[in-house]
Formats: C-alpha cells, sequence, structure tokens
C-alpha cells in the first residue's frame, strides 16, 4: 500500500491538496498552488504574494551559470526540449541554488538563539572555527542584489519578515562591520531568509530556486533551438593538456 | 560573440525581456513572467489568466504517471531533490506531455483552411489514411476530463478561444458522432488548442505541462523523501523470464 | 505480467541473457558481455575483438564536445558524481552521435539494392533532391579521422565488413570525386557501418558512443570535481543582449 | 587557461592518457581503457583482468532496481534512448551503488590500523556507537551473492587482495559471529573492498557501478522501446490518498 496526501485521482474527478483541480484552475494564481503543493495548505494571500515573488527572483541570470549553460549545451546536441531543461535542473547544486538550503537549515537552527546581533556574533565565530563561511553572503557580479533588496522589502511590508530575517540582517551587518567591499546578502540568502520565516522545512531550499528557473531554462532551450545552429561551438576554453608525454604503448 | 534577447546581466542591474527584474519580482504574477519569458512580450490581463490556468491544470496527477513514478523511484534511491526531479521531466516525452505539440502543430496547419466541421473530416480522413490517430482525444482514466471542460470555459469567456479551440471542438464532435463510448479531449489536447489560439509556437507545447508538472514533482519528491523509506519497492512486477535457457559458458 | 529476455533473478543465482553472473564475471571480457547483453547472444571472438574497439573509439574527444561540456558544467555545480555523468549522457543527441543511428538506418535500406558504386550515385542523388546531406561525414577538426581508419581496417582484417563498410566507402568516393578539401568518413559514420555489417538495430546507433563515452565522462567529471573550484567560470562567452530595450512596467 | 589530463586533440591526432587513439583502439581491451582513463595509467595485466571482472558484476538486476525501473519508466514515455539511459543513471545514488563508495570511505581510513580481527572490532563497534551500520554488508534477495564470491576469489587469485579485502571480511565474519541468518557482503561491499586494494579514490566509487550498470540499462531501454507499448502501465501500486478531504476553495 503506497500512502500519498498529493493527488487523489478517480474517473473524472482529480482532487490536489483537497482542492478539486477544476476549482483551482483559473481560481488560485500559478505561485499560490505551487505553495498549496509544497505545504499542503492554502497560502494567505500575504504569504501568495510572497512566494510569487521568491518564485520570479529565481528566473533567470543570463547564459553563464551552470544551469543555463549545461541546458543550451545539450540543446545544441539535437535532444528534446525537456531532456535539455532537465540537463539544466541537473545543476542545481550545492553550489548553485544551494546556499537556499545551507542557510536557510543554519537560520533555522540558530535563529532561536537570542537577539540576532549577538547571534550572529556567535554563530560566525563558529563558522570561522569550523573554517566555513556563512552561505548566501557575497556575489561574483552583484554588489548589491537588487532582487534580495526587493524580496527583503517585500518581507517586511507583508509582515512575513521575523527572527530568520532578521538574523540574516544581522549576519550581514556583522561581516561588513570592517569591510571595504561590501559583501552582500544575495539572492540565495534572502530566499532562504524568507522561506525559513514563512515556516518552510530547509530541506525544500533547492526546490524555489528550481521551479523559478524553469521558466529561464525553458526560454534558453527554445532560444537555443530556434535561432543557432546545432553543434556550435558554445565555448571554445583555451585548454593545455598535461596528461603524460605522447607514448607508444 | 553570444546573442540573447532575455537577459542582460550587469552589476547590480538584471533585466529580463526589457525590463528590470526587481520591477517584476512581487509586481507581475509569477505566471505572468512564464508567459514574458517564452513571448517575449508582457501577456495582456487576459492571456495572464489563461497561462495561468494552464500551468495549474498540468501540476498533477498522481503517483502512477511516468514523470512521477521515475521522479520518486529515483529519489528513493538517495540522490538530492533536484536530480529526482530532473529525472521526471525526462519522461516528458512524445507519448507523456507530448500530445501537447503533436496536436498544436496539427491545429496551426489545418485551422486556417476553412470552416471547422468541414476541415475536421478531412483531417480525420487524412489521418485515418495514414494509420494515424488525433492526439490530444482520450484518456485511460477520464471519460469527461474536468480540467479540459475548465480550460475551455475559461478560453471561452477570456474570449482567447478561436480557430483552433474551434477546430479541437469539431474533431471532438466528428469522433464522437457513432461512437457509445466518448472519445473526449484530453487536457493535452485542450493545451494545444488554447495555446495555438494564444499564438505560441507548437514546439513549445511540451514546456506548458513541463512547467506545471515540475510543481507536483517537487512535492512527490519531497514526499518521498520525508514519509518513505530510501530503496523502498516502489514497483513489484510479477516477471516472468523470457529470455534464452539456462547455459554453461 | 512483465516479460524480460535480459536478466532472472532469484536467490543466490543471477542469470543474464542464459548465463550465470558468475560464469560471465572474470571469463567474459566485459566488451563481449555487452554484446551478448544487446543482441542476446554471445559473440564470435571476431565480433567481440571489433565491439571492443568500437567502444573504444569513442571514449573521450576533450573538453569541447556537448557531452563532455555538459557533463563538466553540472560537475562544477556540486552533485553527485552520477548526476553530472549523466547530464553528459543527455548530450548524446541527433547531432552529436547521432549519426551513428542515422548512417545506419540509411546503409540498412540501401545496401542490398546493388553494386556499392551505383547505389552510393543514387542515394546520395535522392538525398540532394530532398536537400539533406549523408550522415557520418566530415568532421570539423579532422580531415582523416585516426578512428575511422582503425576500425575499418580492423573490419577488414576480421572479415566482418560486408556491404554496409563497402557502400559508406563507396559514397565517401564519390562525395570526394571533385573536391579539394576531403570529406572523409568521421568515426560515427565508421561505427554506423560496422555495426550494421554485424547485424544491429540501427535503433541503437547511439548506445555505442553512449557506452564508449560513459567512461570518458566519469574521467571528467572525477577530474572537474578533484582539480577544479566549485563553480569556476568554465566558459565565459562574450555575450550581446539583443532583447527589447530597458522599460518600465 | 582550462588545464586537462585526460585527452590531448588535434587535427588527426587523438592522445588520451598520453596514448594515441588508434592505438588503444582493437590493442587494449575496454575495461582496461576504462582503468586508464579513471587511473591515468595503463593497468598491468592482473589489474585489468579484475576492473573488466568489477565492471561486469554490476551490468544487471532484473527489473526492480531504481536504476532500471527509472530508465523503462522514461523509455515508456517516448524519449530517445540516452535519455531514458541517463534517467537510471540518476538513480545511482546513495542508497543504491552508493556503498561502494562509503565502504571504500571507511575502509581506506581503517584498513591499516592493524590487524584485521581487532580493526574490525573497533569500527563496529565505532559505527554502533554512532547508531550507524556498516555499508556493503547484507541483500534483500541473496544471502551468498554469487557475485561477491567470485570477485573475492579472484582478487585473492590474481594477488590484488590486501589490507581492505583483508578487513572487509574481518567485519563480515564479526558481524556474523553471533547470527543465525546470515549478513554477507555484497557487490557493493565486495567492490568498495577490492578498488581499495588496487589504489583507487573512494569517491570513485559509484562510477564502477555506473559504467558496469549503463550497459544493462541499455539492454532494458531497448527491450522496453522494441517489446512494450508506449505508456502501458508499468507499476499499478495499490494507493491511499491520506491528504486533506476534499473541500471548497
Amino acid at each position: 500500500m503506497w500512502k500519498t496526501g498529493i493527488t487523489k485521482i478517480e474517473p473524472n474527478h482529480i482532487v490536489t491538496r483537497g482542492y478539486r483541480q477544476e476549482d483551482l484552475i483559473g481560481n488560485v494564481p500559478f505561485a499560490h498552488t505551487i505553495f498549496l503543493l509544497l505545504k499542503g495548505k492554502m497560502p494567505s494571500e500575504k504569504e501568495g504574494k510572497m512566494i510569487d515573488a521568491i518564485l520570479t527572483s529565481s528566473i533567470d541570470h543570463g547564459v553563464t551559470p551552470p544551469t543555463t549553460l549545461a541546458a543550451r549545451t545539450v540543446a545544441s546536441a539535437g535532444v528534446p526540449l525537456p531532456t535539455a531543461v532537465a540537463a539544466g535542473i541537473l545543476a542545481v547544486g550545492d553550489v548553485h541554488g544551494g546556499a537556499i538550503e545551507q542557510c536557510a537549515q543554519i537560520l533555522q537552527s540558530w535563529a532561536n538563539k537570542g537577539k540576532p546581533d549577538k547571534v550572529a556574533k556567535s554563530l560566525l565565530n563558529k563558522l570561522k572555527t569550523q573554517g566555513k563561511r556563512m552561505p548566501g553572503i557575497g556575489h561574483r557580479i552583484h554588489t548589491e542584489d537588487p532582487r534580495t533588496k526587493k524580496l527583503f522589502a517585500m518581507a517586511k511590508q507583508l509582515k512575513i519578515a521575523g527572527v530568520h530575517v532578521a538574523l540574516m540582517k544581522a549576519i550581514e551587518k556583522e561581516i561588513n562591520k570592517d569591510r571595504k567591499k561590501p559583501l552582500p546578502v544575495n539572492v540565495d540568502g534572502a530566499i532562504g531568509a524568507v522561506v525559513s520565516d514563512m515556516g518552510f522545512d530547509w530541506q525544500l531550499g533547492k526546490a524555489f530556486f528550481l521551479l523559478g528557473r524553469a521558466a529561464g531554462l525553458v526560454a534558453h532551450v527554445y532560444e537555443e533551438m530556434s535561432r543557432e545552429k546545432p553543434m556550435r561551438r558554445l565555448c571554445k576554453p583555451e585548454t593545455e593538456y598535461d596528461g603524460p608525454w605522447e607514448r607508444n604503448l
């Protein structure tokens, strides 16, 4: 016997998380339905707005991220669209999107330990002694990530921001105390903090990035298929072979 | 030089299809943003409602479809969430979600040839002589798919339904003229017809299914990871080995 | 009831294609076992040598092919080794490895129509009128592919070369009759011709490439994981955004 | 600059790990070439025999393992062969094939600590206090895995078996001291021990399983494509929906 709490299927009757699909379709925004699927209950109006914003904040970041590069590379080899999109999703990994999960996990185990400023200091000290960095901080291109700013502003305005966002901001402040070049909270860190305040399990961290990015990946794969030649050289790295010298068997 | 019309990345500045991402986030519903990504322009309010409904209509159909079975099977082997979701997406194939594309392709090349009833007859005759069936018709469980009904009702109400939906309905009527057990338009057929009336390239057919289903796949993979034992027997098919008799080398 | 001719599983007893696995292990070379799996019967000594050579001929072609680039890109995102290798395998597509299948399909339907030279002419004329090219011919780097040469030499020496290799060579001769820059049979074309002479279904075409290349992909993924920094910029394409001008919502 | 020690590509000249590919093809068995790719040097005759046996020991275990079930499920949805094979490879995870890696990691850090019997006791005590089990022990079907027996016999005969195999056997002995139903070393445990004695990095653990299993997956995908109907019900689990009661929006 295989139990599932997601969808009940009967002839002409499909019920997801308790709601008939024909009731959800057209009445509940798609992003709210995603919340329903992941949480098992309908979001409040504010939660719905927030999850919608989170999904949009992950849609695309140009052609260079591993997700996009992998998807376009596979698309260029002449495969169906879903195969190429899936290749992109495989690149949602510990160092690409993974900071959401790592950051949420840390915030969820520290946020209730006391005042944000004090907790931030202890946490950063602990990480330092472990030779680790706080995930969700820093970006190779942006010094102030416009997506972070917007997500934090919305979380505040919607009264969703709580102890996790407060801790994340305290961490950012502490890290930047004596720095000249700012290390900002990046979009992964912002999502990790906000979904923690929304009560999501940190193990779902990569899912938010994945669901937003899937949309951008479809656009890239379609662009590759419709605008570019098959098997074009997407990437011409200068390479140096440093293996064994040529030799006879 | 690699040209892309999707996203421009500059430090602290991310522009997708002409819009700053911080403007999209929280202001444009996620489903509308998906339309923007795929079409390159913002949907009208009506188009936005329609694409949102289409995405929700594909979210989930229980544990048995290949997408879900593949995702849960892979999840049960102890892999990261995105790896399992991607395995599910690989199962969006010619016979699972693929009818959207096939149906849209046919509708787009026939819909402008004349009156729906007449065109439906010619088309079905042609398919018959080729030994083919009309894709997007029939379902192994539903005799009247509640998702189809809702999508067609919305398309009509939003004044999006045009020649393609008309042709699809004429085809359904023609096919069922002399049948006792009804062969209804399924959800793939409904999506294929509606996205054709929205001006989408049929080559994007599988993308609508994929983007909706990704949400359900995340829910299933998370349920598998959090409720079930690793490597449980998801499936115990009765098997019969009919290969060569056992023999010595 | 699910029938399979591949493997019978009983407690302490595993029989594949009729042979006990403990008999195959260590007694039958791995490449011969692959032949056994695909064909259902043990190869002759000559067939075993040939399939072994074919698998080795596909192992690796440096960092730029889509298979390798996709695998290393995904590996750089911090995922398990099999996830990255699978991403590479997804790039075995119609224009990357796919020529084996296309070439074998064409050869298998033309090779028995008459003398190679004459058939080659008719075939090339037919393809020309269809606006198509013969697959398996030409390479973006090699003018004389050393793998092709070796495979054809072995096929001849082992007396495996038959009508399909003969036709492929006739096609090459005909194509190059009036060319200055040679268009040689590439490794895909050679494999397509030889496996056709070995009686393999053309639908298995991509499998030979995939099974050989999987070995190279493992080496690349392992090299990426052990020698390179996570999320390094594998590829810095010069890009130009040519989407809509920046605009307000 | 991108350094690689695997393959050097020049026009008409392909050198892998120092050897010209045309020299490898047909002269070095495919399994030996895999060793060369993974280790960077040619195996001795004995190492070559051993790696060949290891690869064959992973080829197939019928239709129920997650790798095979995922591959056939995806194949049934109407996708290209490599897409379905890749879906199977995604299921090489921590609890399916992953024991090779976990077992090799443990053996490699304990094997040089002293006499096998004593080390086995300490190790098992340590694992017990951590609430963990030794990976590579036990099988849901086999009480004496014929593959393990053969691999260990070969490792002994070829004089490859060393401290790691000795420790693994001591662990098995210790675990089974007071048991009635035997818990045998399974094929993962055997491979983990033998590749450790061959000097392979434990991080390559899943690779040996993956490379062997890829062959079986191709056979299964091809069997699914050529013998079965598209979208057949591969699996009809009895399911029970235990989500929220049906409700109105």
